[in-house]
C-alpha cells in the first residue's frame, strides 16, 4: 500500500469514528478538518466532496465488517456454530468505539433519497443475505427444522443485533450482551 | 387550547416530520423556517433554541406514542392480547410518514452527550418499562411460563420492532409486517 493510500485509510478510520458519533449526515469535509486538524484543501484532494467522503466511509466500514465479522465466521463449521460465530463477532464489532456506523446510517438515511441511501440499502441487503445464507446452512446441516425459513430467521436475528445496539450504546445496560445471547438462544431453540 | 398553543402543536408536528426525514440533529430553527416558510423570529419566539426545539419534538412524539399506542393497548385484556395490541399499534405508528422519530434518535444520539441524549435515554427506558410491564401481565395471567423474565422478553420484542423499522422504512420490503408478526409469534410461542 503506497503512502497516499495509507493516509487515506487512516483518515477514513478517523472519519468513521466521527460519523459514529455525530452521524454520517453531520460528516462534512469541513467538520472532519476541524476535528482532525488536517487542512480542508488536503481533505478535498483526498475525498472530493461530502457525498464522496460519506460513501467512502461506508465502504471502509463494509470492508472492516467483512474482515472482522464475516470472513472469520465463515471459517466456523456450517450451521448453528457459524450462526453463533457471526452474531458473536458482530456483537464484538458493535461494542467497539462508536458502535456500528452502518446501523446508525440505516436509521439516519431511510428518508433521504440519493447515492448514500442507495449504498446503505445495498450494504444492509448484503448483510441480510449473508445472515440468511448462514441460517440456511443450519437447515442444510439438520441443526434447524426443514420448515424454518432462513430469511425469516435472519430478520429475527437482525432484531437481536439492533436491540443490542440500543441496550449497549444508548442505555449502557451492563446486561446488554446477556440479553442478546438469550435472544439468539431463544431463536435457535425455536428453530430446532 | 388557545391559538398560541394550537399553532405551537402544529409547528411541532411539522418539525417531527422534518426530524423523521433529516434526523433530530439536522433540525434547527433555521431549517424549520426554510421548510415551513414561517419566520425565523416567530419560531424563535415559540421555541427559543435548537435544543429546546429538539426536546419539544421529543415530548410531542412521546405524547403521541402514549395516545396512539400505549393507552389503547392498555384497554386490551391483560397478558398476551395486551402484548399483541401494543406491538400491533407500534407497527402502525412506525408505518406512518417518516417512521418513529424516537427510534431514529436512539441511534443518532447514542454518542452525543447532553440534554437531548438524556431525554432520549429516559424515553427509551420508559418505553422498555412499559413493554416489560405488559410482558409481566402475561406471566401473571398464566399466558407465559412462570420462569419467563419479562424484561428479557421485552428486549426481544424491542428487537422485532427495530428490525421492522429497517425492513419497512429502509428496505421497503413488502413482507416487513409479516416478518414482524412472525417474530412476535416465535417469541410468544417460546414463552408459553
Amino acid at each position: 500500500m503506497g503512502k497516499g493510500a495509507h493516509t487515506r485509510e487512516m483518515i477514513l478510520d478517523e472519519a468513521s469514528e466521527l460519523a459514529a458519533k455525530i452521524g454520517l449526515g453531520g460528516l462534512t469535509i469541513g467538520e472532519l478538518a476541524a476535528r482532525t486538524e488536517l487542512s480542508k484543501s488536503g481533505l478535498f484532494a483526498h475525498f472530493g466532496s461530502k457525498e464522496s467522503l460519506q460513501l467512502q466511509v461506508l465502504e471502509r466500514n463494509s470492508t472492516r465488517i467483512i474482515d472482522l465479522v464475516i470472513r472469520p465466521a465463515l471459517r466456523e463449521p456450517r450451521g448453528e456454530p457459524r450462526l453463533r460465530g457471526l452474531v458473536g463477532r458482530w456483537l464484538d464489532w458493535a461494542s467497539r468505539n462508536g458502535g456500528c456506523p452502518l446501523v446508525a446510517a440505516s436509521f439516519e438515511f431511510d428518508d433521504q433519497p440519493g447515492p448514500v441511501r442507495d449504498r446503505v440499502v445495498a450494504l444492509q441487503r448484503d448483510w441480510l443475505d449473508t445472515l440468511t445464507t448462514v441460517c440456511a446452512t443450519g437447515v442444510a446441516e439438520g441443526h434447524f427444522r426443514a420448515d424454518v425459513d432462513p430469511r425469516r430467521l435472519a430478520v429475527d436475528v437482525e432484531g437481536v443485533l439492533l436491540a443490542f445496539h440500543v441496550m449497549h450504546r444508548l442505555l449502557s445496560d451492563p446486561a446488554a450482551r446477556e440479553y442478546a445471547q438469550h435472544g439468539l438462544d431463544t431463536l435457535i431453540a425455536a428453530a430446532r
